[in-house]
């Protein structure tokens, strides 16, 4: 019915521990439609992670190759360390095909969407309810080292910085509610004027009404 | 926990017929916060219409009057007869306390409201899925002419001609399905940056983060 014309590229950012994940989830629940975006990264896999799946897993020297060729729609190096980047053909391929790919990527990568894709791609901001919740949520993990919970408070600090350079903000106090706002995002961004096609609706319409006299 | 920092007008338009009360009824169902804009009007109300409920019900002299002085943010004249229009007041007083009012109206209304409070309304087209579906639906009311109908189709093209005025366009075939996306809109519009008080946001948790170190 209601034919969209061109995909959503649906970007999530937001402080690591905020819960993106979670949100992106509930919505993929509600919508099976909608695909995350596989990142290609040059950090190892962790246990249960699979190749294709989670992350498409390559070598450093892969990595460059893809940079240099321009084949990424976005990259970043995450604490000075591993890259992380999105490959922009497959990205391409589902925008053209009408679908809605959701891409969790940190505020430079949103940035550099933003730059190349224009207004196609939705950008969402996931904020936490208080920086302590934060702090609680990712200590909950115990899976990583005061150390690597510093740095990623560092960088939580300058996502929430570059706050205003989004479409959209969601707090994530409530998960549930949180899952209804990105929903009720992907829902309005379908049938703006921009992205609904009222000009084959508007003469459909008004061809049907001549045939009617 | 969204502080949308300023109210929105939700303006809802579409042919007659098109079920744009059933759509705004489910709407405030789900959201009991929002309420209806109670238009001033010259026709006499009908069987069962209580005055300042479904309108306010007033004399030619006495509309003629509050549009002289300005006292109107939209009006128009409907088949050439009754007089229907907006006060100012009660819709900014309702906005400056952040609360979202509906307000049903045709496109010339809501070309004036555009003009007058920019993107703080927001637009919605209510479609019908066929010229067929808008005529039944016109019939199955049993209440009017043949004449009225005919008049009521022709503003209907004219409605349709003008639907790139929108900021959404929302087709009403399934009544649940469009009225989860009208849902969705309000969703969507009280996240976006413009409204959200991301400030307020950005500098609570910049100074929570700053406390903590």
């Amino acid at each position: 019915m209601a034919d969209s014309g061109r995909g959503i590229l649906l970007v999530v950012s937001g402080p690591s521990g905020v819960g993106k994940g979670t949100v992106i989830n509930g919505l993929m629940e509600q919508y099976p439609d909608v695909t995350l975006s596989v990142s290609c990264t040059t950090r190892p896999p962790r246990a249960g992670e699979s190749d294709g799946q989670d992350y498409q897993f390559v070598s450093d020297s892969e990595f460059e190759q893809m940079r240099r060729s321009g084949e990424l729609l976005e990259w970043a190096q995450v604490h000075g360390r591993h890259y992380y980047g999105t490959l922009r053909q497959p990205v391409e391929e589902a925008l053209a095909a009408g679908r809605t790919l959701v891409l969790e990527i940190d505020y430079q990568g949103a940035k550099s969407v933003r730059e190349q894709l224009g207004e196609q791609a939705v950008l969402v901001f996931v904020a936490p309810p208080s920086w302590e919740a934060l702090i609680e949520r990712l200590r909950k993990r115990h899976t990583e080292s005061e150390q690597a919970i510093a740095e990623r408070l560092a960088s939580a600090r300058e996502e929430i910085e570059n706050m205003e350079m989004y479409d959209y903000v969601v707090v994530n106090d409530e998960v549930a509610e949180a899952v209804q706002q990105l929903s009720g995002i992907l829902l309005a961004e379908q049938q703006t004027i921009e992205r609904f096609d009222w000009r084959r609706l508007r003469d459909e319409l008004l061809a049907q009404a001549d045939g009617w006299r």
